[in-house]
């Protein structure tokens, strides 16, 4: 079987079906193309002939592939939004030198204006709480509190809760990770795990290389560590380059950690094939720089497909992978965990000394519910519904704002990142937005320069309401009023 | 029934026993004074006859009352403790050069082998679950998952839980401050408060006074930060040695904060005295030194009469208020708050980056329950059992340690501090515990020397069971073993 192939854990049809729409996805195989025949694959993978036939049907639903009566299996007309990609970088050299960052003060600008009425939240990157199984997750709380009178009144176990680490650990082998749950940190939220691996690998004043752009957030927890920031050029396509990164390495001293998010990236959406992924591994440890990698949105793939998690390549315990229950399952539940390779001694210190062990009931109730077929039905609905508000996004997109307007168009997750005539200044579109109470997020805080000044990353993870159109309409007034 | 004696899961008699063992502590009734006769007791509180029985017998044998032959039971000469008190230090100077603290390895050391089975927890700062209005915080928490099925699927507010902060705000009023709730922030803990409180004013590598002996969080969480502890000498009855404080001031460079815990100081107990606070607030004013006070125990002081803060002094915001409510509410929820001077905005953004903010579930719970008569009807309670169960302790120590043993009394809280013959090793003794299933909390953790290894740090926190009794016979034992 082809090597490429061997991801584990996933059913050998799933695990053929990826590849192929990685080739999709990096226009190897373009709209119009003919799929190798069942024959071929069978012949070049090794696979039986039912896995070939599977593997097509698959691609088949998922409306990738068309088929035509007698000729095999084609790639489909893309659904090509009418909305062109988002300029692509030059990919060869980072940004800027290393920076301190200092974006916290535009941040809480921008959120302190955001306590105002808003009635149209575009600029949050969650889904809207009906995407979510709040009754189902009260229930299973309700129960909980009837079994356990002691709930509150009993000090937090020191080891974190077993079966919640235990079905985490269940989990990540779908995405090539085979974890002892020992190995895995709770923390309240994956904000948390991205401040306990920057805290653990690096000290203040030493720099960090960052995809740009990038989630402020990421940059709020450097600022506030004293750290700085190597902006690195990162494609909607297929993230951070490479090229880019590796000239950095050689030419930046003191470059103690890379981070990125390998799948759906914030605020692009990109997906990183897996041949970067393991060259960015590999380039890392050859450097001996940490990788940290905040996986947050892969459950959140339009098509289900598992990736492979940058730790999934991992053999030299050089990788942090931190993750949060955020996106997927429940904003409301402030749940994040990371396994940490060969600083998980000091993570746990650290997380010890920080904040002490999560609550139990939080992790008990996720425990329960991921436990339960309830969880990939969840899962397959809320992909289905974000893939839908994608899609009336990009055409709300297309049909309200000035022509010269660019999208980037993510294979899942709850935002799409919009790229505006040159000159447009997001932050003028996002107060003029806020006085008809919708709430926009800027371009400006997706980097420590002014490079995004006239991007802005809008919501998908809401339910297209007439509202919602309407609040689009607005929006598209104002940028074409802005970009004049 | 009285009241009073409405201690839940405790038999009756138990509860009689306590409010009259108040009586005989707040010496309402004395030595050689009779006690109420058995059918006096069952009158007034409406008891049965046994209850009434079993109620004298219990103090009987426990050494609070004797019976005399045809007149009944009579209060016995004050057992006053026959424990001395422990050695005050020399206050004229601080113990040491400040140093990196290098405790974090005893510490996980200690824990992980707590982790074995244990019977006995006399390790832990908390007190037992059954002292915790368990069931009742239960029932609102339920109450609020019917009422507000988007509880964990919508995003946490960005402001804090205002009802929260405004219950918080009205309860720091007996301690002297008069606060705004915005200028409240909830934290994940004392701990998380601590932590941002030390970010917010100190650097890696500075100095930081504490007191010494202090509670190993505190050392581990500037040792996890790069900070330098300089141990200043502290009293069992008053406090940090104001003396001792000012030399270092005068004579050390690079101190940046000063950390106390005012109210039943952790591990000793002691009080600081009004005028002791003044000084202290005065002193760091002077030497534009941050001081952090860490105020968690105060609700448990055994007669209940509010404690005014160090920040109720402090007129020129240089004063940080960190609290939680793990000792006095629920040791499950992982509550904490701070109010932080002239470092609240960059408090506010550190916790932001740090672990944005708390969950809603548990910030609306705890605020109803706050907001409510239950909650000092739980202080009273868990009060009136604390002081019960110090004097047991107390007596337990003096029925089966060394002669030599000494011990703090302290006027509250969950713990008292013991001084074992010098040359004893608390980490033998702790190992031997282990082996019989009881778990304690050595001295050499509560401090950056081997100052306090012939200490140990005792939990008074549990119903004085017969286990309890006889835990601290076989601790007895040990105990004599090891001093030889």
């Amino acid at each position: 079987m082809d090597s490429s192939l061997q991801t584990p854990h996933q059913p050998l049809y799933r695990r053929l079906a990826a590849h192929y729409l990685d080739a999709i996805n990096a226009s190897t195989l373009r709209a119009g193309d003919r799929m190798p025949s069942v024959r071929e694959l069978v012949r070049q993978h090794a696979v039986s002939l039912s896995t070939a036939l599977q593997t097509c049907r698959f691609l088949e639903n998922e409306g990738w592939l068309e088929a035509r009566p007698r000729s095999g299996y084609f790639v489909k007309a893309a659904k090509r939004l009418a909305v062109p990609a988002i300029t692509e970088p030059d990919m060869r050299k980072p940004h800027d030198a290393a920076q301190f960052v200092g974006i916290h003060e535009k941040v809480s600008e921008i959120i302190s204006k955001g306590q105002r009425k808003i009635r149209i939240n575009l600029g949050r990157a969650a889904g809207a709480p009906e995407l979510y199984p709040g009754k189902q997750l009260n229930a299973l709380a309700s129960r909980m509190l009837r079994q356990r009178p002691n709930l509150f009144s009993k000090q937090t176990s020191p080891t974190g809760n077993k079966t919640f680490k235990t079905v985490l650990a269940k989990r990540a082998l779908s995405s090539g990770m085979t974890l002892n749950p020992d190995d895995i940190l709770v923390t309240y939220g994956c904000i948390e795990a991205l401040n306990l691996a920057l805290r653990a690998v690096a000290q203040p004043g030493d720099v960090i290389a960052v995809e740009s752009p990038t989630f402020y957030g990421l940059l709020q927890v450097m600022e506030s560590l004293g750290m700085r920031a190597l902006e690195i050029p990162t494609s909607a396509q297929t993230g951070i380059s490479l090229e880019a990164l590796e000239l950095a390495m050689r030419t930046t001293d003191n470059i103690k950690a890379v981070v990125v998010v390998p799948h759906l990236q914030n605020p692009m959406g990109s997906i990183m094939p897996d041949a970067h992924k393991r060259r960015l591994v590999a380039l890392c440890e050859n450097h001996d720089i940490a990788l940290i990698e905040d996986d947050s949105y892969s459950a959140l793939v339009h098509d289900g497909l598992p990736l492979a998690s940058l730790k999934s390549y991992d053999t030299t315990d050089n990788v942090i992978h931190c993750a949060s229950l955020h996106k997927a399952l429940a904003p409301g539940l402030r749940l994040g965990w990371m396994t940490a390779g060969r600083w998980q001694a000091r993570v746990n210190m650290l997380k010890y000394a920080q904040t002490r062990y999560n609550d139990e009931w939080s992790q008990s109730v996720a425990a329960e519910f991921m436990a339960s077929p309830a969880y990939d039905r969840h899962l397959r609905q809320i992909r289905t519904a974000l893939r839908t508000q994608r899609d009336l996004t990009a055409d709300a997109i297309a049909t309200y704002f000035p022509p010269e307007t660019r999208c980037s168009l993510p294979n899942g997750g709850v935002s799409v990142w919009v790229e505006l005539p040159t000159g447009s200044s997001s932050k003028k579109i996002f107060e003029e937005a806020l006085k008809h109470g919708i709430l926009t997020s800027p371009g400006l805080l997706f980097s420590n320069s002014h490079r995004y000044d006239h991007f802005m990353r809008l919501n998908c993870g809401m339910p297209f309401t007439d509202e919602v159109t309407q609040a689009y309409a607005q929006l598209g007034r104002i940028v074409r009023d802005v970009a004049g």
